[in-house]
């Protein structure tokens, strides 16, 4: 790794805080849960947590403009984002930074916007079932150090049809016991940011303790480092170059 | 063909009409020009056009909730165009409504909303140069009826880096003699619609008259004839099903 | 459609003939049933059958050559396929005639060698389970007039991971209840043919006798109908042209 | 890099012991000449070549299961590569190991077998002219380091249509002042191996020896770095799992 990547971790923390339930899960919130992982990857430099209450959602020109990778987890609260804030983060995804919206941050306005389309609409049930996610690229950086599938206990469910742009990669597809399959992992590309949508982590289950889980997003934040954050000022402009050989 | 496919073209039909050199080539309009040609191919049932002048520009709930493919032609009027139209016309799109965007509608509101990203970015020349449109997929039905490639004797040239986001499927992909080459046939779908966009079609280059450009687009709007329109209410819902076989 | 569709149904026709348990299900053999309902597609013209036993599978070059789409079956079989059929069998693809493999024709050698790859690997378990079929791509031509799924009471079970190259689309992936999924309708191009491949169909199951999959079926030979037979000659030449506008 | 890469590069080295012309660029062989720039990666490990005129073109058991990145460069002797040889390869591809084919390997046993489809046609000039290889993924790993273009003084045209499937990534596509562009630089995957496929490296131009060039061929072999060798024990058996959660 030739450089270290700069994480933030941004969480809504809203629902958890006021659940009883959830707290016993995640007592200190998502956020924490997810960089107490990430913490021990030492591909990572300067790794950091933003949540909604904080000054514009901690999600400062500061911090933006020097974060490699964006990890976000939204759910109740997707309304209550400031559309300026998302503004200024879609804009640091296409120059380059990675993003990385977990489970239901399916239905965030950063991951619609980017995708362009209704994100939100899939089929969910609450109901405690198990879930098989089948690795289904095995070649793909995110899915190194796997097996074939990864089995969670306990669960929510999304289902199909998930209305998302066709991915560029198709990493993990999920079964339900209920009857229903999920595009769990998908990459796309906006700008020159790679984006990852990873649905397992409902916020009643353990599963960001799960070693498995844990190495995806680990491989995901690594594979969405940016390659570069080009000069913009080269695009959109009249050009006139010699031509080649001359 | 099952039923016939209503068409509206729309333009913004601005610069058009104040430029001699465009009167001289597209003397009604771009939209007229469109829909000189379109109106022999039988599969087209209504056949409407929209300008930017019109009342909701043309695109009122009742026209676009009966529109089945819409093409767009504008350049230098994108700001002028209503946000609350474009939200519309996003929303009809991932309804399944077909969606042709013509070359600088690249930097359209709508085409911009529906790709999530910096589609406005591109390189440019105004110089009367020559564009050979290669056809890179002779299997698509966009392409039927075309042969190797598409010489357009003088045009505006559009290059790389052009910042869509990965198509579906790239038809075309055009030369320039001053060293550039682009993506200027791309698919896309979001939600249930179907998208294309193709570049050439300079203003004051009479582009849209030649008979393999006629077909592209003839073609194209059969293609993005969308194949149904469902019932949203059956999605993002929490949903109980029994099993297959039970 | 302008013209009609020439189509070849293939079945190599052996195990069915020795089981009396295929033999209750398909009394004339896998083939004829197929072509039992496309027969009553009007843009179908020549309807013709093959199998195993005929001179030259019967796949003459008369027959390949006049053939749009070639419908395949086989399964215990594969190996007593003549190496030189299959040549000119891929050849005609490469050149422009549509290939639906059905059910255990992924493992035949002529799917195998048009991806390239180990497409015999897959999980599988024969045990009267029930398959949900998710239609993941409703604006796809395949998936005109279906439904969000078809439900297959019993089936033969196909598991991930299939050994397949990444397909072009998916359309359908397949849910059973014994934990697995599967990517059950997959297409592909090379050359100038198009390629589908759809799981369901194990031959001691009344499958191909539902109107969803018979849909499927029909769509598939529609959608795999070659757009152009291209003339090689214009290929893999030295190449001196004219620039454009000259 | 968690481990060394170990990579073989093979050429014919046929045409080039023969030519004046061509020796005088690569006085020890085109894979002397890219080991030359590779042993400067601290990421490779062992690295060998191998070519045509070896006992088994020195692909031998040893040599091909001890590598995890094979280089191609053939152009003249295809046919003279033994079949059983490139049966082997092949396995070994799909088993994990990757494959970069450069220049006139688009027309080699292994790349087409590999590709499933008529990879050998496409448009080609020898005629000393420039090439422009725009980089149209700067997202791609392949692409690390590397500006918008890269300008090659002189080259051998090779242009559309290419006789590839569609590929997974398109990285780099060609312009030529011929009027002729291509898809230079465009990766596939079959099994688990990650093939990348690069056109520029006309033999007679000493086009391996440009920095740009060898950031390419470095970055794709630190790409196509197997993610695992899986153990196919586990596939295309009859299966029988617990339900996750039981």
């Amino acid at each position: 790794m030739d450089k270290k990547i700069n994480v933030t971790v941004w969480n809504e923390f809203v629902g958890e805080k006021e659940s009883e339930a959830i707290r016993a899960v995640y007592p200190d919130g998502i956020h924490n849960a997810i960089t107490g992982f990430l913490r021990k990857n030492e591909n990572i430099g300067l790794l950091r947590t933003a949540t909604l209450d904080m000054p514009e959602h901690g999600l400062t020109d500061e911090v933006l403009n020097t974060t490699d990778v964006l990890v976000w987890w939204g759910h109740t609260a997707h309304h209550l984002v400031s559309d300026e804030i998302i503004d200024k983060a879609v804009k640091r995804v296409i120059a380059g930074m990675g993003f990385i919206a977990l489970h239901s941050s399916h239905a965030s306005k950063i991951f619609s916007r980017l995708m362009g389309t209704d994100t939100h609409r899939l089929r969910w049930r609450e109901s405690d079932e198990c879930e098989r996610v089948w690795v289904i690229d095995r070649t793909h950086p995110i899915a190194k150090g796997l097996g074939e599938y990864i089995d969670i206990k306990e669960t929510e469910m999304y289902g199909e049809r998930f209305g998302i742009p066709k991915p560029d990669d198709i990493v993990f597809i999920s079964w339900y016991n209920g009857g229903e399959i999920f595009r769990s992992g998908c990459t796309f590309k906006r700008g020159f940011g790679k984006i990852f949508y990873f649905s397992p982590g409902h916020e009643s289950c353990p599963i960001y303790y799960m070693p498995e889980i844990q190495t995806v997003i680990n491989n995901a934040v690594e594979w969405a480092t940016p390659i570069c954050y080009p000069d913009f000022g080269q695009s959109h402009v009249e050009t006139h170059m010699p031509l080649p050989g001359r």
